[in-house]
C-alpha cells in the first residue's frame, strides 16, 4: 500500500469519527458566551413555533397516535389541542417535531437549507426531561445537534435539496446526536446512533405538490427516530460506522450531485453551526424571504403601495425556483406560504407577512389573488451561485403608471447578519402562542424569561408546557 | 386539453390510486383458495423466523426501546428474550419485525427483491390484535401487504436495490397497507396511508460492509412507519397521493435507474404477489441459494465430496454480486451468510447450510475459510437477464484431481416453482424455535396448527406467544 493510499484510507474513515468523537465529547464549558445566547435566542423562538402549531390537524393526528401508542404518561412533556401533556420521549419528540413546523415560523440554517431547531430542540428537550438533564447539558446537547445535522446537510448539499428535505434527513442525525449526548455515549456509540439515524433518513417533497401534511411527519419523525438510533446504540445496536461517505451509504444512495465532505469535519470547534442559524420573521417558506424584503424596502424607498403596482419579477436562486413551482397558487393556508407571488402580494398589501396575516379569509381575497398572477420568479445566475452560504434576493417592480424600479437584499432580516433582538423574539413568541390558543400571556412571559436563563437551570424536568 | 392528454394524465394520476382502490376494498370472500393457503404457509415460516431470531442483541436492544418508550402492557404481543410480552401495536411489530429477519431465512419474494414477510406480518398480527380482528380479517391485510409492498418493490427494480435495502423501502408501504385494511380505511385513507409510508421509505445497504445492525432497524421501523402511517391516515393526516410516480416522489428520488411502473397497477385481483414469494431453505442470503442448490446438485450427481473440491466458480447476476460483494469473508454469524464462498463452503462439507450451520465455531473452522477463499463469482449475462423474475445460479467445480463439472438450476429449493411443503415448513418452523431457545415443542406444534386452521379464528387477540 503505498503513502498516498494510506492517507487517503484515513480521511475516509475519519470524517464521520472525527465528528462522533467532538459531539461526544462536547462540554458546556467549552462553549463561548455568544454560542450559549444563541442556543437560548432559538430555544425561545422555538417555544414559540411549538404552541403555535399544536391544534393544527396533521398535529393532532399525530398527537392522538401518540395517546395511542406510547404510555399514558411520562417524563416528557409535548404540547397538543388536548390536557394530556406527558409521555415517553420518543412520543414528546414526535408531537413536538410536528407541532414547531407547521406554522412555518421555525429558524433556518443557511448553508445547510434545513431548519435546526424543530428537529434538535424537541429531542434534546424530551430527552433531557427523561435523563433529568440540567440547563446546562441540554444546552451543550443543543449545540450538537445543531453542529452534527448542519453538517450533514450541507455534507449532502444542494442537489440533494432538490429531492429531500433535508430538515428531515439531516435533522434524524442531528436530533440523534443530540440525544446521544445526554445519554452520555462514548464516541464508538455516538458513532452508532449517526449510522442508525442516517440509514433511516428520508423525507420527500412531493408532498408540497398537493398541500398534504408530510412536512409535519419529516419533522416529528426526525425526532423520534434520532431518540431510538441513540438509545438504541446505547443498548448495544451497532449502527454502520461511515453513514455519511461509504460508498452504499448516504452521500452514494441520496445525492444526485456532488457532496462538501468538508463540510462534516471542517474547522470542529472553532465555528458553530448555531451562530449561522437564521430567525424567520415572515411566516412563509424561507425562500421568499429575500424577496419579501427587498419588495419591502423598494416600496419604502419610493413610497409605492400595493395599488401601484402592476408587475413584480423576483431574481432569485433555482432552489427557491424550485420549491415554490411546486405549490401551484397556494390552495391552502399552509401551500400559501410557498407561492412567491402569494406572499409578495401579502407583504405589498399589508406591509408584513406575519402569521395573522395568512387566513383562509386572505385566500379568498381577490386583490391578493390578483396580484400574485402579476409576479414572476426568475434565475438570477450570481444570486445562484452565493446561494446556499448567502440568501439573496431581488425584485424589479414595475408600477401602473409606467415608472420602474430595483431593489436588492444581500440579508434577509433575522439572517445570521441581521439577528432578531430579544425584544423582537419576545414578542414574535407572544403572537405566536397566542395564535396557538395559549391564552395566558403571563405563563408565557414566565417560559420566555425561564428561558433566558435556561444554563441556570438544575433540570429540565416540568419544564415548559 | 387534448384527448391524448387527458388519457395521459389519467394515468399518471391513477396508478397509485388504483392500487389503493384495490387494496382499500379487497375482501377475504375474494380470495381463491391457494392464495388463502399460501398466506398461512408463509405466516407459519414467520413465527418460526421470529422465535429465532428473538435473543439477538439488535433485537434486545429495540425491544429495550419498546419497554422504555412504550407502554408496560398492551393488546399486542412480541418476542423476545424477557418475559414481558405485550405492548402497543407499533412496538410490538417494531420488535417482531427486528426479529423475524435476524436469521435470514424468513421468504423472499423474487422480483421485487424484498422479504415481505417480515415487514407485513409483524404489522398485521400486532394491528389485527389491537382491533381485535379475525383470521380471515388478518389474511385478507397480510395478501394487501404483500401485493403493494411487492408491487412497489418491483416498481422500484433492479436499480433502487444496488442503493436501497427495497424490503425496507417498499416493505413500509406494504406494512402501511395491511394496516390500513385492518382499520377499513377507504381509498382516500389508504391512498394517504400509502403516502405517509413512502415519504418515510429509508434503508441502505451501507451496514453490510461493516456486519452491523442496520437491517434489523430496517424491517422493525418498516412495521412501526407503516402503522404510523396508517393510523395517523385514519386520524385526519393527509399523505402525498403521488407518492410513487410523483415528480418530487419515490421513482424521482430514489431510482437511479428506470422504474417499472405497470407494476404498480398491473393485472391487480388476477394475479397474486404472494403465490410469487419463495420460502428460505438454506439460513443464508438468498443470492446464495441457487449457487448453493446447484453445488449441492453437482456433488450429488457426480459423487463429489468437500475435500475433493479444489475450486468453484459461481455464474451469476449482477445484483448478488454487488451485495454479496460487500460482506468480505464474512467477520461474523449475521455476514457470513452473505459470503458466497463462505456459505458454498458450508454447503459443500456439511451437505446443508440450515440455520444450525452457521455458529462461531464454523467461523473459525479453517477448512471451510480455505474452501472460502477457492470460490469466485461471475457474471453471467443470460442470468443477469433473467433476474429477478428468476432467481438462477450455475457452478462449475474443478476437482483437485483435474475434473471439471458444470450444473445450473433454474429454481432454488422454496421458489413458487418448488414450494417447500407443509411437513418441510414444519419441521422448519420446529429448528427455528428450537434456535431461539423456544424450548417447548408441544407450544410449537400447537401455535402451528393453529396457523393452518388461521381462517377460522374469530380473534387474532392472544394468538402467538
Amino acid at each position: 500500500m503505498t503513502s498516498q493510499n494510506i492517507s487517503q484510507e484515513a480521511v475516509i474513515n475519519s470524517r464521520t469519527e472525527r465528528l462522533a468523537s467532538w459531539a461526544a465529547n462536547l462540554k458546556f464549558t467549552d462553549l463561548p458566551d455568544d454560542v450559549v445566547q444563541k442556543t437560548k435566542d432559538f430555544f425561545v423562538d422555538w417555544l414559540g413555533c411549538t404552541i403555535a402549531g399544536r391544534c393544527h390537524p396533521a398535529v393532532r393526528a399525530i398527537s392522538k397516535f401518540a395517546s395511542h401508542m406510547g404510555p399514558a404518561t411520562g417524563k416528557s412533556e409535548f404540547v397538543d389541542g388536548s390536557l394530556d401533556f406527558t409521555t415517553s420521549a420518543a412520543f414528546a419528540s414526535l408531537v413536538n417535531g410536528a407541532s414547531s413546523h407547521v406554522v412555518e415560523q421555525d429558524d433556518l440554517h443557511n448553508r445547510s437549507i434545513m431548519h435546526p431547531a424543530t428537529v434538535v430542540f424537541p429531542a434534546a428537550l424530551a430527552v433531557a426531561q427523561d435523563v433529568g438533564a440540567t440547563g446546562a447539558d441540554f444546552i451543550t446537547a443543543s449545540v450538537v445537534g445543531y453542529e452534527v445535522g448542519c453538517r450533514v446537510g450541507e455534507y449532502l448539499g444542494k442537489s440533494h435539496y432538490e429531492r429531500f428535505h433535508s430538515t428531515a434527513t439531516g435533522g434524524v442525525i442531528g436530533a440523534a446526536a443530540a440525544t446521544a449526548h445526554l445519554l452520555r455515549l462514548d464516541t464508538a456509540k455516538m458513532l452508532s446512533a449517526i449510522g442508525t439515524a442516517g440509514t433511516q433518513a428520508a423525507g420527500l417533497w412531493q408532498f408540497l405538490m398537493d398541500a398534504t401534511h408530510s412536512k409535519q411527519v419529516h419533522t416529528g419523525k426526525a425526532c423520534f427516530d434520532g431518540i431510538f438510533a441513540a438509545y438504541t446504540a446505547r443498548d448495544g445496536l451497532l449502527g454502520t460506522k461511515d453513514i455519511l461517505e461509504g460508498s452504499r451509504a448516504m452521500g452514494a444512495a441520496l445525492v444526485p450531485g456532488t457532496t462538501n465532505p468538508d463540510a462534516i469535519d471542517g474547522d470542529l470547534g472553532n465555528d458553530y453551526e448555531i451562530l449561522r442559524s437564521s430567525f424567520k420573521w415572515h411566516a412563509s417558506c424561507r425562500h421568499t424571504h429575500p424577496s419579501a424584503d427587498a419588495l419591502l424596502k423598494l416600496m419604502s424607498n419610493h413610497g409605492v403601495v400595493f395599488e401601484d403596482i402592476e408587475s413584480v419579477v423576483t431574481r432569485t436562486y433555482q432552489a427557491a425556483i424550485n420549491v415554490l413551482g411546486m405549490t401551484g397558487r397556494g390552495e391552502t393556508v399552509h401551500q400559501s406560504k410557498f407561492s412567491m407571488g402569494f406572499v409578495l402580494a401579502v407583504v405589498a398589501k399589508k406591509g408584513q407577512a406575519m402569521i395573522t396575516d395568512f387566513t383562509e379569509d386572505d385566500l379568498e381575497d381577490s386583490s391578493l389573488r390578483e396580484f400574485q398572477q402579476r409576479v414572476k420568479m426568475e434565475l438570477d445566475p450570481e444570486i445562484d451561485q452565493a446561494f446556499p452560504e448567502k440568501w439573496m434576493g431581488s425584485v424589479i417592480v414595475i408600477t401602473k403608471d409606467g415608472r420602474s424600479f430595483t431593489e436588492l437584499v444581500e440579508f434577509a432580516k433575522g439572517d445570521p447578519e441581521l439577528p432578531l433582538t430579544r425584544e423582537e423574539i419576545e414578542r414574535k413568541v407572544h403572537t405566536l402562542a397566542n395564535y396557538g390558543g395559549f391564552e395566558e400571556p403571563e405563563r408565557v412571559k414566565q417560559l420566555i424569561e425561564r428561558g433566558w436563563r435556561l444554563e441556570t437551570e438544575v433540570s429540565m424536568a416540568g419544564f415548559v408546557f
